[in-house]
C-alpha cells in the first residue's frame, strides 16, 4: 500500500508537554520533507490541532536550513503546544481544513493522547476515501509510550533530573538533612527512577525512590528515611508526583484536601507535595533539617542539558515518519526498538497507531526492588545509554588527621 | 607587615550555602599553599568551624593534584559546611585547637558571617600575641559581599537560572499561562534579577521581576501580571524568595501564617511562596493556567552549568589569599574589583576582615527600574559577562499562511 505517489501539501504539529528535543523530530520531518518531491507546500500548525480548527498556519517552506538546525536544538516546541482532546466535531473540522489547504501528509509529534487523536483522523479520511498519508511521531519525558524501548524527551529529561539529583547529594552531603525532590511522572516513573543515575559513590543518594508503580504507605516511607537518616546522618530522596496508595489515589490530592485554601493545586507546578512530605518526616520522625524542591518544569525545557542519543533519536523518529508516509505506508507511528548485545543500538519500526495509542506503560517489574522504594541495576542498565555522559563528580580522598 | 617568613600548618574550612564554584578556591587555595615552603602540613576541617572544635580533620596534603582538579570542578563544598555562628566560647576553643596543631595560616570560605567569624578568631589570635595569618575567601551565590564588584559561585548560580528561565519561557511560549518561579535570594536580589539576561526576543519573559529591595504589594503584583498577561497572553515571573512587604515582613511569612498546618516552613527548600502567589493570581486575575515553581538547592549545586569567569576567579581569590597571607598580609580577604572599560576584566585586592562582615550589600538603584517591577539595562551589562555565554535559542521565522 501507499506505493503509488502522493502529490500533495504536509502539515506537521506539536503537542502535549513539550521536550528538550521535540523541535529535532519537527525539524527532522521537515528536511526529510523538503527532499521528497511528492510533498509541496510544509505547513506548520499552531498550538497543535488548535491551529487547524482556526487556520492559525506558518509555512515551514520558507525556513532556512540554518535557522531549522537552530530550532532544532532549541527546548520546548516551537510550533506551540496543546492539551486540547478534539471532539468528534473537531475531527470533522480538521478533517475538512486538511482537505481545504490539500494536506495529504499528516504528523503530529506527541504522546499517547496525540497517537490517538491521529488514529481519529487518520480513520475520517478512511471514511471519506480521501487519499491521505498520516503519521504519529512519538515524544514524551515520561517514557510511557508503548511500543518503544523509550521515547525521544526522556533522555534529555533523565540527564536533567540525574544531574539536579547529583548536584542536590553533593549539597546534601555538605550540609546534612533530609532532601526531597518531587520529579514529574503521573503514572509512570522513569524519570523519578533515573534519579539512581546520580549514584557515583557508595554512599551516594537517592538512597530511596518512590515510583507510581508501587503503592505509597506513608508509615514505611517514614520508617525507611529514619532507617537511612541513622545510617548515613542524612537522607537524599526522589519521589514521583504521581505517587498513590494502595487504592490508587494520588498522595497529592490525599494531603491537599486537608491543607489549600484554594482548592485548584494541580500536581505540576506546585510544591504541595514536597512540603507535605517534608511536614511529616518534620513533625514524626525528630529530624529537623528537612527541604522539599519540586523539579518542575525545567525538567523538560532545560537548556543544555541534552542527551546526545536522545537528540539523534529525535530527529530520526521525525525523518522515518516522513519517510515511511512517502515511500511506504499509508499511517502508523515510528517507535524505537532496542538491539539486544552489550553495546548500544537501536532499531526503528513503524507500528499501527492504535497500539501506542491511549494506554500508558509503566516500569516493568524488573526495574523496581523488591522493598518498591529503589530502581535495580537492571533499570540502570538500561537506562545508562539513553541518558549519556553524565557530568564527572570528583571527591577527596580524605585521609582523616589523627588527633592531638 | 607580615613580611617575615612564618612557619607552621594551615587550615582551610568551607562554610555557609555551597556554590557551583566553591571547590575552585578550595583547591586554588591548596595548590597555592603546596608552592609556598613555610606552609607545612595542609589541614582541611571538615563541616566548617565544626570540625575545629571537634577536632575533625582532612590531610589535604595528601590529595594528588589530579585529585584536586575533579574536586574543582564539582559543585557543592568538599570539606562539608556548617551553619553554626560561633560563640566566644567557640572561638577560644578553635583558637586553643589552631594552637595544638601549630596552625598559623587559616583560611575561611564563605559569606558575610564567616568573614565575621575569620575576624573573631583573628582577634583572639592577636590578643594572644599568637603569630598568625587568617583571610577569608569569599563565596556566595546571593553576591551580596560588601567590597566586591560581584563574588564567586554568582556567576555559575545565575548561569543556572538564566538557562532555567530561557527554557521555561519557551515552555510557557507553547502552553500559554502565567508562570512563576521563585529564585534563591533573603535579601539582596541579584539572583532574581539575573533571569532577565534569559532574554533574546522582545516578547521573552521573565516580564516581570520581583527584588527583595522594593517592597512588594500584592494588588500591584497581580495589576502587573494582568497588563503583561493582556499583551502577550502569558506572563513569566521572577519573584525573589526574599520578597517582603512595606514594613519589611517577608510576603512568604504573611501567608504561610494563614495557610500551613505544620508552622515550620523556612524560604528555601519549600514550594510555599510560588504555590501562594499562584493562589492569588487564579482567584483575582481569572486567569486559570497558572503554575508555580521553586528553583530551590539545584541553583546553587547543579553540576555542568558553569560560568568561566566565576569558576576561574573563584580559583584566583582561593590562590591569592594563600600567597597574600603568606607573602604580604596578616589578614584580609580577598575582594574581587572590575576595572572599567567596555572590555570585561577584573582585579583582586586584599581588604580589612571587618569590611566585608556582618552586613549585606543590596541591588543598587540603577540596577532597578522606576516601577520596581524589572531590572534594567545597566544591571544586564554588568551581569551579562559573570555569567558568559548562554545557550543559542532559535526561533522559527514563522511566516503566516493565508487563510483559504
Amino acid at each position: 500500500m501507499a506505493k503509488k505517489e502522493l502529490i500533495g501539501n504536509m502539515m506537521i504539529a506539536q503537542s502535549g508537554g513539550p521536550t528538550a528535543v521535540i523541535n529535532q523530530s519537527l525539524v527532522g520531518a521537515v528536511l526529510e520533507a523538503k527532499q521528497q518531491k511528492q510533498i509541496k507546500k510544509i505547513y506548520g500548525s499552531l498550538h497543535g490541532i488548535k491551529g487547524i480548527l482556526e487556520e492559525d498556519l506558518m509555512d515551514l517552506t520558507r525556513e532556512s536550513v540554518k535557522t531549522l538546525e537552530a530550532v532544532s536544538q532549541t527546548p520546548s516546541s516551537a510550533l506551540g503546544s496543546v492539551r486540547k482532546k478534539p471532539t468528534a466535531e473537531d475531527c470533522a473540522r480538521i478533517f475538512a481544513v486538511l482537505q481545504k489547504y490539500n494536506v495529504r501528509y499528516f504528523f503530529y509529534i506527541g504522546g499517547n493522547d496525540s497517537a490517538e487523536t491521529t488514529h481519529i483522523i487518520n480513520e475520517e479520511a478512511r471514511k471519506a476515501k480521501y487519499d491521505f498519508r498520516c503519521f504519529h511521531i512519538c515524544k514524551t519525558i515520561d517514557n510511557d509510550l508503548r511500543q518503544n524501548d523509550h521515547t525521544p524527551g526522556f533522555g534529555s529529561g533523565a540527564k536533567f533530573v540525574a544531574s539536579a539529583f547529583m548536584g542536590d547529594n553533593l549539597d546534601n552531603r555538605a550540609l546534612p538533612g533530609v532532601k526531597i525532590n518531587v520529579v514529574m511522572g503521573r503514572h509512570a516513573g522513569f524519570l523519578t527512577a533515573a534519579s539512581a543515575l546520580a549514584r557515583v559513590y557508595p554512599d551516594d543518594g537517592p538512597h530511596l525512590v518512590y515510583l507510581p508503580e508501587r503503592p505509597f504507605a506513608m508509615s514505611r516511607f517514614l520508617n525507611d528515611v529514619k532507617k537511612v537518616y541513622k545510617k548515613y546522618g542524612r537522607c537524599v530522596v526522589a519521589v514521583s508526583e504521581g505517587i498513590a496508595d494502595r487504592s490508587g489515589k494520588a498522595i497529592a490530592s490525599l494531603f491537599i484536601k486537608e491543607t489549600d485554601s484554594h482548592g485548584n493545586v494541580q500536581l505540576s507546578g506546585s510544591g504541595a507535595l514536597g512540603d507535605l512530605l517534608a511536614g511529616e518526616i518534620r513533625n514524626k520522625c525528630g529530624i529537623s533539617r528537612v527541604r522539599a524542591d519540586t523539579l518542575g518544569y525545567l525538567q523538560r525545557s532545560f537548556p543544555g542539558v541534552i542527551s546526545e542519543n536522545d537528540a539523534r533519536e529525535a530527529r530520526e523518529v521525525g525523518r522515518l515518519a516522513v519517510k515511511y508516509a512517502a515511500t511506504q505506508f499509508a499511517h502508523g507511528s515510528v517507535a524505537i526498538t532496542r538491539k539486544p548485545g552489550k553495546r548500544y543500538a537501536v532499531g526503528y519500526k513503524r507500528v499501527p497507531l492504535k497500539s501506542v495509542a491511549k494506554e500508558t506503560r509503566h516500569m516493568p517489574a524488573k526495574f523496581i526492588n523488591k522493598d518498591g522504594n529503589d530502581v535495580t541495576q537492571a533499570f540502570i542498565d538500561y537506562a545508562r545509554p539513553i541518558v549519556g555522559k553524565l557530568p564527572p563528580i570528583g571527591r577527596l580522598k580524605g585521609v582523616p588527621v589523627k588527633q592531638k
